[in-house]
């Protein structure tokens, strides 16, 4: 049997023992500035719980797939698109991201964006926009506005 | 399909449309000054993300059980129980609790502590310490000087 895992918040969005990671590989999907880390991935929770940091101007990649995202914003400021909604998030403020719906997550110029993050442990891997998905979701005026590719 | 859900955070440890519930029914186990919250539990998570705020002084249930709890403080200041350890704990620090592992937390007299915990959606419910097991617990100066009952 493991024991109890304590791991410390050593300063904003950093643990200890909890490595940084890249976002994702360079060059698979168009992203900037974001960092991910995985918080808790016991087998027994049948989920991973993971935190996301975009620097100030970066942004996730526009993407969809089936499974679902529970997500907190831990501190910073930003705006996400999910669907046709854009709304600016701040710290605990909480978002349900449906099946095959479109987001992203940006973060402001001037300050940095971090989200808890939960999902399935077993997942789909995410889809890019075709260029009809972006014809698409340029025709509302302020999805156009957010978005970056 | 259901669309975005959307949860801004109005206040510490309170949100748009999340109602605050006892922590447990009156009478069915020891513990002071601690409600509960839903913040997510799509069925495709296959988890359950809750928040719970212990008041100044309060504690939750010392228990124990095969389910595995993920949790990450939110805010406050305390300090918690988990198998012989007994740790302070603050924001964001991280704590994964294992299956049959004796825990508990407690707010600091002076401060709430409010906290996320991860479990799965299926599990099993809480087992209480028989008089047994706390005789076994209280052979540890520094766990018989924290749990309360």
């Amino acid at each position: 049997m493991t024991g109890p895992v304590w791991r410390r918040c050593e300063a904003p969005g950093r643990w200890q023992a909890v490595p940084v990671h890249h976002y994702k590989p360079e060059g698979t999907a168009p992203f900037r500035d974001v960092t991910r880390q995985l918080l808790f991935a016991h087998p027994e929770l049948a989920c991973e719980w993971r935190y996301f940091e975009i620097g100030p101007g970066g942004h996730t990649t526009l993407e969809r797939h089936a499974h679902v995202h529970a997500v907190m914003i831990l501190h910073g400021q930003g705006a996400c698109l999910v669907g046709q909604d854009v709304r600016a998030v701040r710290s605990h403020d909480l978002v349900e991201i449906p099946a095959w719906t479109w987001h992203q997550f940006r973060a402001t110029e001037a300050t940095s964006l971090g989200f808890l993050c939960l999902v399935n442990a077993e997942r789909d891997r995410p889809s890019l926009p075709t260029d009809d998905d972006m014809a698409t979701l340029r025709r509302d005026p302020k999805v156009a506005a957010f978005i970056r590719c």
